[in-house]
């Protein structure tokens, strides 16, 4: 699998189901793309697509994926709890396998001013790919959502786009393109009911809050029926590279153990990079020399 | 990687190097194969090679690598310290990935069938694709070897061969098809340099002295220039789904601390499966719901 990289497309529709088909239809189309996962939120009115494929078969399926979805959704008729700017979004790329970042920055910069030009679409390059520092968090791109951009984009200079035109697109408004690295989602119950002390312990790793790099992190109280009550820490791993499952969990087992409690049992919501979970093997058995080249089915993906 | 199938030949030439670069070269040519590892013995004067492929392609590869050693390798002139009956001594076939070890058993009897024709070679069935139970141990099946082959497989119906003439090769002898499990070689150093604690634990844990199923454990000493003396449980896991490597190192590690001592680091020796290594991931973390489809790069390969 040389090359892979992951791409992530947000588009703003979560209530008409077709519309989300036809737009899955459209990437699932494209010859070597793989489609991970599409999740779609009803409140929020918005859907996520994961697929996968080399540099070219992405570019294709997310060029596909934003002529549909141009289309199909209309921006002054949208509604939704969730922050957007435009019918598609954000449209990040993800590198996997041997894959680096600087891939995806190339590609999302390439890819940008492609769907600029073809489709007469505002684009803001965000997070790994950003041109200006300011432009790094999503958050900063989308501040005022749709209607800010909409309003501004033609006179404040400060809101003009990165590739295209200085008007947001007649239906779909503009996007935003980025690159950034995998996420792993990895949640860690706690033996007690105390929320306090999921609070406590994700305050003590999350970055924000002076603890561990690229880590974001909150305690949460899970209440399911039929259940007793568990504290949670739920994390976010935005670089494995940096901090690892391993570290995270070791720290949090370490941090309830203080507390007078200890880790019940982990959950990993949805994929993960391969490495990230072979790091744990190597730290649990204190592997020496060891490399995820020695994962058979990896190996062989990778020559192939 | 539908239906994917290791093979891993073992050839009666450890010498001549280059006789054993022809043989690679003629599998590693077949379309759609990676050759994994070739490794070569002068002692045992023998080689090993393992590479990978569909069902279809595997076939392919083998058949030219037994062409290529009969052509190449003569059983009257072979000397060395391992235990062999032809040039091409062994071929196990190997499940990977989803692939059951039925399609390797079916495999390796339609593979025997038709080198033995093709070739006029006796093929002997072994391991999971045994028909007679006595040739299950591939140490029975090679019994007085080569030379006791040559000289009872016309007289003696227990050295019949499954498939193929009632003599053997002109040159290459006969040759054992099979099926197995893939095996893993892994190794836990103690924090001591008692040779009989680590021979206690192997014994205690090893399957042929009543341990654990499909284990295989013997204590060794390494003694390498310039470095202390280590005490080494040495294992090959045979069947990882019946006892896999968390079991074996939570055992030994408990073993250990009964003797004073403990783990000081595990080695995995080569390739394992994928799936066996995240078995560990899942039981450090104690995670619930885990499911190997959530290694990214797996869930790819497998998809693709």
């Amino acid at each position: 699998m040389p090359g892979l990289i992951e791409c992530v497309p947000n588009f703003s529709e979560g209530r008409r189901g077709e519309v989300v088909e036809e737009i899955v239809r459209a990437i699932g189309q494209i010859e070597g793309v793989t489609v991970l996962d599409h999740t779609r939120d009803e409140t929020h009115n918005r859907s996520v697509v994961t697929f996968a494929g080399s540099a070219a078969q992405v570019v294709r399926a997310a060029t596909a994926a934003v002529g549909r979805a141009l289309e199909l959704i209309d921006m002054e008729q949208h509604r939704g709890a969730h922050p957007r700017i435009g019918a598609v979004d954000v449209i990040p790329f993800v590198p996997l396998g041997d894959t680096r970042i600087e891939e995806c920055v190339d590609l999302a910069r390439r890819f940008g001013e492609q769907i600029a030009s073809r489709f007469e679409l505002p684009v803001y390059l965000y997070g790994e790919a950003a041109l200006r520092p300011e432009r790094k968090r999503l958050a900063d791109v989308r501040r005022g959502q749709y209607e800010a951009i909409r309003d501004e984009i033609g006179t404040n200079p400060k809101r003009a786009p990165d590739f295209g035109p200085l008007r947001v697109h007649t239906r779909g408004g503009a996007v935003a393109v980025g690159a950034r690295k995998p996420l792993i989602a990895f949640n860690m119950n706690l033996r007690t009911d105390e929320l306090a002390t999921a609070i406590k312990i994700a305050t003590a790793i999350r970055e924000s809050s002076g603890g561990m790099p690229a880590v974001q992190a909150m305690g949460v109280l899970l209440e399911n029926p039929g259940m007793p009550p568990m504290a949670q820490v739920s994390t976010n791993l935005v670089d494995w590279e940096r901090t690892g499952i391993a570290a995270v969990v070791n720290e949090v087992r370490r941090l309830a153990r203080e507390a007078g409690t200890e880790i019940d049992h982990c959950e990993l919501i949805g994929l993960a990079p391969t490495g990230a979970l072979l790091d744990v093997t190597a730290d649990a058995l204190g592997l020496t020399d060891f490399s995820a080249d020695q994962a058979l089915e990896l190996r062989l993906a990778r020559d192939r």
